[in-house]
């Protein structure tokens, strides 16, 4: 069945309404979101594996753990981490505050935060800023919410798209933020997803988990892991299609769609990444298992002499073995074989394990490319993996290196 | 007891001869390396645990299976890896022309390579080297060897330290090569260890083991482990002290002046760190076991998000604790305490896993030195471990980002 990219965000969906505001947390720019579904949905949501989590993660696990929800409050410019009791005070006042606005219980509220760490929530504004955005959500509000999540990213992300499921039109909506754990003490990603499709609550949940281990666990910027990091879908059903139940084709179809929403956005993220001039997909074939070419491919998109190579342009698959090598993966390192591929064209630049006398113009040619393709084909089973990454360049410790508030 | 710095590395301890010269394999500097030991000796290495491994290391493997040695060949300028069966055939020639020349057993010869990866070893050069080197081994010739070994290293590393075990006097002589997997296709490490202890081979392996954990093992430059690292010990005899065997008092006094050596070494390759403007100590304190502490501190010296805030002298502890909280330990954030410290003293930045209101002066001067140190402690165990990183600077990203041959 065909999926149609389409335009409208978070409030494409059915019954969806947003809003993105200025409430002074930061300078100028919009810094509090809030998000709304007509009627409550059924929620699921994932979180960072840091062992170190900010106030609002706290609060909205426990808010989800009755699969539903209703509204969604973001704040940018505060992390409300290592905040300690105080940050879990204003977590909390946060979703007391936008439930009581929207008329939701406080339990259907998901709070999120974004920015720098170890610093109270300026609750003042931040309150005045929850008023305001739940007064003036609405159809056409989800890109003033997009913008509002933004920290250091250069450019909102947002993608839509529309499939059709049992006869019913289906739209998934979603708009994320993320470009690597960049400016100092600025937190990586946050996802937020919504869909008019009916599904059920367990459902649901396995393909945001499995969605999630495809795009945003196959990305790397800078390999760190954030305190704040969270993906968050409302299904509110408002399509009116039959229940999708898991293990049914209305369940692929929707994970289909699904999958690509979160591997597009994942894209966005590693393209705004901090500095980053080339794009990088590698892609492991052939590995004994998944997992096995899962590690060896996010091995290679972390190596910081793999993404430097790139930076630099240099066919340096030495650099490619060696972190497939020490990725944890049991191979045999004579079987393998090595490409670069782009626009331009398809290049070999190691067989068996052994470099080839490959033309080094077809290879300065493709490495030109703004995007690369690195195929690493360990000819010894079928698990297979794609990871997503950037180049390391001057700007990434430019950004990095520079203390900033 | 006593353990004195001294001089003379390799060649320090009785009865240890070496040389190093320009074969070619380079342009113009040393190239090739032989070090040899009057009698044959016990020995013992530790070697990458990267799973694609030069062709010398698999020479070495083989040849120290048991446990005895008497000499070593070492070129730079070509890793003789990713080169299949030529290669390995090439690493065992390296062994049997210097065994001819030296009159040893083709078995007791150590190999080992750093260079490029995946090119042919140019052997017409590397077989004047070795027959040059073979005839001008010296008890003068300890530095010119540890100048062969070099790479992309901007200093040679050596050290050298005597001490006094069962009233006689033991010397620990050693040269390393290293300063991160940096320039495009370099590998990493390569250390050599000589005494003139007498020392059973099970307690010689055991010492080297447990003090290449706490030294090696314990610095990260870019978190790239090569293909052909490779640590080497040799203990022949002359000293004549009374045997050392395990769980004595002999040994511990032993072991104590080997981690010396190897800690010191571990140092210098930081220090030579490729960019690096910066040494960074990491010590975690109070952990829940050794192995946490080490996961710990290897985390933060790993964090590209650390180092480049070491670069940029920023106090950014929320980097910290963030890398703390994805190294896998299991503790508690609300416990943890950071600080600073440096020539000018020590700072607390964070207590109780929260941010305190810490005088911004005086972090930026304790930034301001060249070396830092940075003290996380956990309290919640007795787990203690120390690790050595630097920082990540824009010289990193230009050796590393340009291609060269």
């Amino acid at each position: 069945m065909d999926i149609i990219f389409n335009k409208g965000g978070i409030t494409a969906p059915e019954g969806f309404l947003a809003s993105g505001v200025h409430c002074g947390i930061k300078k100028c720019k919009k810094d509090i979101a809030v998000v709304y579904s007509r009627v409550p949905a059924a929620a699921a949501g994932v979180f960072t594996t840091n062992k170190v989590k900010a106030a609002p993660l706290k609060v909205t696990m426990e808010n989800l753990k009755n699969r539903k929800a209703q509204a969604i409050v973001v704040n940018s410019g505060n992390a409300n981490a290592c905040t300690g009791e105080d940050g879990l005070k204003d977590a909390k006042e946060m979703a007391e505050l936008t439930a009581k606005q929207l008329k939701c219980g406080v339990e259907d509220v998901v709070v999120a935060s974004t920015g720098v760490i170890g610093v109270k929530m300026p609750m003042d504004k931040v309150r005045d800023g929850i008023v305001k955005c739940c007064s003036t959500v609405s159809k056409e509000g989800g890109s003033d919410a997009a913008c509002a999540i933004m920290t250091t990213d250069t450019f909102k992300k947002e993608v839509t798209v529309s499939m059709n499921i049992g006869g019913k039109k289906i739209t998934i909506g979603a708009m994320a933020k993320g470009s690597g754990m960049i400016h100092p003490n600025m937190a990586t990603m946050l996802c937020f997803i919504s869909t008019d499709a009916r599904i059920k609550e367990d459902a649901l949940e396995k393909a945001l988990r499995l969605a999630t281990a495809r795009s945003f666990n196959m990305i790397s910027v800078d390999g760190d892991t954030s305190t704040n990091d969270m993906a968050v879908i409302f299904a509110n059903g408002l399509a009116g299609n039959r229940l999708i139940e898991q293990e049914t084709e209305d369940f692929d179809e929707f994970y289909r769609g699904l999958e690509i929403v979160c591997v597009e956005l994942a894209k966005m993220m590693v393209k705004d990444g901090e500095g980053a001039t080339k794009f990088m997909e590698v892609e492991v074939k052939n590995a004994p298992d998944d997992l096995s070419a899962v590690m060896a491919a996010r091995s290679i998109t972390r190596s910081n002499l793999v993404k430097t190579a790139i930076f630099g342009e240099d066919a340096n698959w030495g650099r490619i073995i060696c972190a497939v090598g020490y990725s944890g993966v049991d191979f045999d390192p004579n079987l393998v074989d090595i490409y670069i591929s782009g626009k331009g064209g398809e290049l070999m630049l190691a067989q068996n394990g052994m470099g080839i006398d490959f033309s080094e113009d077809k290879a300065k040619e493709l490495l030109k490319e703004k995007d690369i393709k690195v195929i690493v084909d360990l000819k010894q089973g079928c698990g297979h993996a794609t990871a997503w990454g950037c180049d390391l360049s001057y700007d990434y410790v430019k950004i990095n290196g520079s203390y900033r508030t």
